[in-house]
């Protein structure tokens, strides 16, 4: 047959197509999943996984009229294919180019944004019952991951669309959690599942589906695998409101385009259990799913080469190796990640001290109390978690930690822009979200040595401290093999100057000294948001006409507000042009392009001076 | 028998009481109970319903040895009386004397401060692990309502517990969620399970557990109404990896105490469902357990007189009313709540628009993330939500509602100081952490009559706009029948006077107009703190000497910050002096006295400004 994607602008055309043309769009949006993340890097695993899925859903469903609302989103590849956005691939989360996740101004087809996870219930239950109050007939289909399904936010969002008489749909999208061990107690529970009287039910109800869907034979020969899929939710999901049916073999057209369609005819909430696999119809992705999960270019028929270049340190690298030698000389030491182990550097970790690691899942809230109740009992908690992240668990920082002034140590990776992944995952506020909050203190290392002494400090202090880095790597210094602080809430000048004085805080310290050399400029690494240097400061703005403060976070609010704020307080008044990251959302794109473009680099932060002060 | 409670200094008497003894140490304390909050007012029905709960705790645990962790902690009364903290009781919540809520400052029988729900089985969790860790032998008690449970944080908890192997007993207060009505769910599946199978099974495991306590006989008439408690924990909590016993009488010492026993000496993450009354044992408050809640000083033998004096009218009341108003002449207005309906005053506004009206439940990240659905739609949710609980959705407020620049209004009542109920329920940090985040607004209306015109301006735009007002009554203007707007982002001079002004965000406007008059100072109404009215700052800076900005919120970060920061954009060098919260946590106590207290009273601003201007 012709090659159907090519004439493919909407989805509208895939209403009409029959099984054989579905299942030929999807070998079609599969080969060209692997061929456009192979050249642009991407997520793989899990777009490769949702294909048959999409392609269904498109066929069955009137989109964009009908709202498919994607959790976590970075699984739509194949949605942002099928609508419109073909030709676009090439330019996936590159600056300028289509975003990774679903972003509402990019499509009308993507009817909400998503990146974080469990959010899609929520929202596709707020569509669902707008499309009610309006008199409006459309359905809203959520599709979410078992990984995201454990945040507390899903179950909330469960427990409300439960009672509600409207067109939602959610879709489980079951695929093992194949990318982290299973945590938590519901793991535990389909596992005992496996060999009681639950488990002979439900698989009874299990081969019923079956029979009257013969391609799901093949199926069956992984329902011992799949216990979990088949028993548990038929459990909980009723009980929470929903009509379940499931599971079905997510990557078989025939299963999927009639299940839904029955669905579709259903009242009240709606609940599917899919079973997909990541990397589905790639070998090597199926063979290592992990390694496939968000792979940068390769070639299809070779798959992943390692690189022979070393690659420079990351701050998540020196952070890891950080936890590790400190948790060797300190028993009290406890690492705690919200299901972030490889992202935030916790696998040797976990390898040397299975006993000291708590991976809670996507949970980050219980995940800051959790680690305020082990502090109550004398042990030194350390949470690596991203800045974005941390705004989930901001309450409990407040309630939990600081106002009980506990030994916390939040390792805050991702900490400014992050590049590829866009303004969802930015870590643009925890200066200011952290800096109002009484006890709080923020050290921001400039380079990886620094990052780890700065890490060391935060532990030895009896309240809580966060440490903000960046994504990938720094400056390049090596850090210390020995565990030697840096003073608590102290500046050093790194480059004594004239006139103006930059006060860096964090990475942007190196494009600082390279920027002063135009002006001889003198450069203070201030290295804590706070408390602020103040004695530094007062003495830099003793000596010097005019000021710069600069960070990789919101100017408002941010560290250079902190030095305002301490001018004004000393009756101070003295010029200060504050550098950072500007009142907007900045999207996708490469982080040294970005930062470019919002004049952070060297030559962007010189103009800047130049037209201010020079 | 001799009263006991006098002669009781901490608990440890306590544990060689016989049950008589048990008995009537209860009845002391309940009299205790409400003789102290009929004096000092407090919450009394929550307390009243805990009295046999705290005593059989502290006979059967060795506190502190053993952690009580009391979620919500508005019922730790009994818990505060039997822990040295009789005589202090008329200090409750008062200036300087001891919290309405657990706090580690205070005793070392508070093992976790609580004050906002759910975070109880995550604390109790962590306490538990670290003894395990340590190789200490100790118990870990949460007490949770069958309210705090529902939220997300409880559930990300009990998904951890139920598979660590510790010492953690969870304790279910169900007092049947008197308060509100119930919403969710589990609820309806609670009901559904009344004429189902479910019910007859658990009905008989019901039965068998009240044959081996005999005094349980008394509840067993009551199963029918507690069905609910009866049932689902039977199925979910097991599911969840916990040992479940229950539902036993919570006023019984009976079966509290061997139970309690029993619990003790069992391995692994035990869970144990009390059924309790709130207001239990007076009987006012029994048959009225609402407006026995948290009532103010009263005769215990009268009950609750109307006051006959007409009421300033609130801030609360001010919105309710706005809300009812704007939704009658806008059909696509929606207002939603996490469970405050009487505190966040949509009485009124549900019973006039039962289909507009959404209350989620202890859920704040669905209900965020709910309205950004809704809003998708072209709706206009209205989030009424106390400043201090928006902390638990401010990643949704950033990602699914600021990022889409979606037109959510954000009602943020309880913003600033709130008085008796002390730290964790400031409204403290949101202009700091709401200023910082693209699209966003914040209005600070300075008294009624701005409060509904800044409502109405607020949901005029077609973006995210926070209006945060006080707890209680302000300057008592009466507010516009009409739903007239005020200019978006502009502030008005409201006394003309020369070489200083008081740029005042909100409330603080009046003592501000107050203390201005023995200097003759300009005094401007800011009105928001996002925008600022740059053109208006510039034109005072340019014609003073001097500019103090005040508000009731962080002052790092704050309001003042962003006239410090927009000073230095437009490189204007002005002294500023910045009154407004300081960077602690600030106690329980009368508001008035607590704003004196930190110079933020007509006397206290006067006086900072003599001090630096005068």
């Amino acid at each position: 047959m012709a090659p159907l994607l090519p004439t493919l602008h909407d989805p509208s055309p895939i209403r009409q197509y029959d099984r054989a043309q579905l299942k030929q769009l999807s070998d079609e949006v599969r080969a060209c999943v692997l061929d456009n993340v192979s050249r642009t890097g991407g997520h793989l695993s899990s777009n490769l996984g949702t294909v048959e899925l999409t392609v269904a859903l498109h066929h069955v469903f009137n989109t964009p009229h009908d709202r498919l609302v994607w959790d976590v989103g970075h699984q739509t590849y194949p949605h942002k294919i099928l609508t419109g956005r073909r030709e676009r691939m090439p330019t996936l989360r590159q600056l300028g180019g289509i975003s990774g996740f679903p972003q509402r101004t990019e499509s009308e087809y993507d009817t909400f944004g998503t990146a974080h996870s469990s959010t899609s219930i929520s929202a596709a239950l707020g569509m669902a019952m707008a499309a009610k109050q309006k008199g409006e007939k459309r359905h809203a289909v959520a599709i979410i991951g078992d990984g995201a399904l454990t945040a507390g936010m899903a179950f909330e969002a469960l427990n409300n669309a439960g009672v509600c008489d409207c067109k939602l749909l959610v879709i489980l999208n079951d695929n093992d959690m194949s990318i982290s061990p299973p945590v938590g107690a519901l793991n535990r529970y389909l596992a005992q599942l496996m060999s009681g009287n639950f488990y002979a039910a439900a698989k009874s109800v299990g081969k019923s589906v079956l029979r009257n869907a013969p391609p799901l034979f093949e199926l069956a020969k992984r329902l011992e695998q799949h216990a979990k899929g088949m028993v548990v939710p038929a459990t909980l999901f009723e009980q929470f409101g929903f009509n379940y049916v499931g599971p079905i073999d997510g990557h078989d057209i025939d299963s999927l385009v009639p299940t839904l369609e029955n669905l579709k005819h259903l009242d009240g909430p709606q609940f599917l259990h899919v079973v997909t696999k990541k990397g589905q119809g790639y070998k090597l992705a199926e063979a290592d799913p992990v390694a496939y999960h968000g792979p940068g270019k390769f070639d299809p028929q070779v798959g992943l080469v390692k690189s022979t270049t070393a690659a420079k340190q990351t701050f998540t690298q020196v952070f890891g190796q950080w936890l590790c030698d400190t948790a060797a000389h300190d028993g009290r030491l406890v690492g705690i990640t919200p299901a972030m182990r490889e992202g935030s550097g916790l696998v040797e970790f976990e390898r040397r001290f299975p006993d000291r690691y708590y991976d809670v899942g996507i949970a980050e809230q219980h995940a800051v109390t959790f680690a305020a109740g082990l502090a109550c009992e004398g042990l030194k908690p350390v949470v690596a978690i991203y800045s974005t992240f941390l705004q989930r668990a901001y309450d409990q920082l407040i309630h939990d930690v600081a106002i009980q002034n506990l030994p916390v140590v939040f390792a805050l990776d991702r900490a400014g822009l992050v590049g590829a992944d866009g303004a969802t995952h930015a870590g643009a506020y925890d200066i200011p979200f952290l800096r109002c909050i009484p006890n709080m203190s923020i050290a921001c290392p400039a380079d990886e040595r620094e990052c780890r002494q700065l890490l060391t400090s935060a532990y030895e202090q009896n309240h809580p401290v966060a440490v903000r880095y960046p994504r990938g790597a720094g400056a390049g210094t090596t850090p210390h093999l020995t565990l030697d602080a840096l003073p608590f809430g102290k500046g050093e000048v790194r480059r004594e100057g004239q006139r103006i004085a930059i006060l860096a805080f964090g990475t942007l310290l190196y494009p600082a000294l390279t920027a002063a050399e135009s002006f001889d400029a003198t450069v203070v690494n201030m290295r804590w948001a706070k408390p602020l240097d103040v004695e530094l400061l007062l003495q830099v703005a003793g000596t010097h006409d005019a000021l710069v403060t600069l960070e990789e976070g919101a100017i408002m609010g941010g560290a250079g507000s902190a030095v305002v704020e301490a001018l004004q307080a000393a009756g101070i008044q003295k010029p200060v042009l504050q550098l950072g990251l500007p009142d907007r959302f900045i999207e996708h794109g490469d982080p040294a392009k970005l930062l470019a473009s919002i004049g952070l680099d060297a030559d962007g932060i010189a103009a800047a001076i130049k037209k201010r002060f020079v």
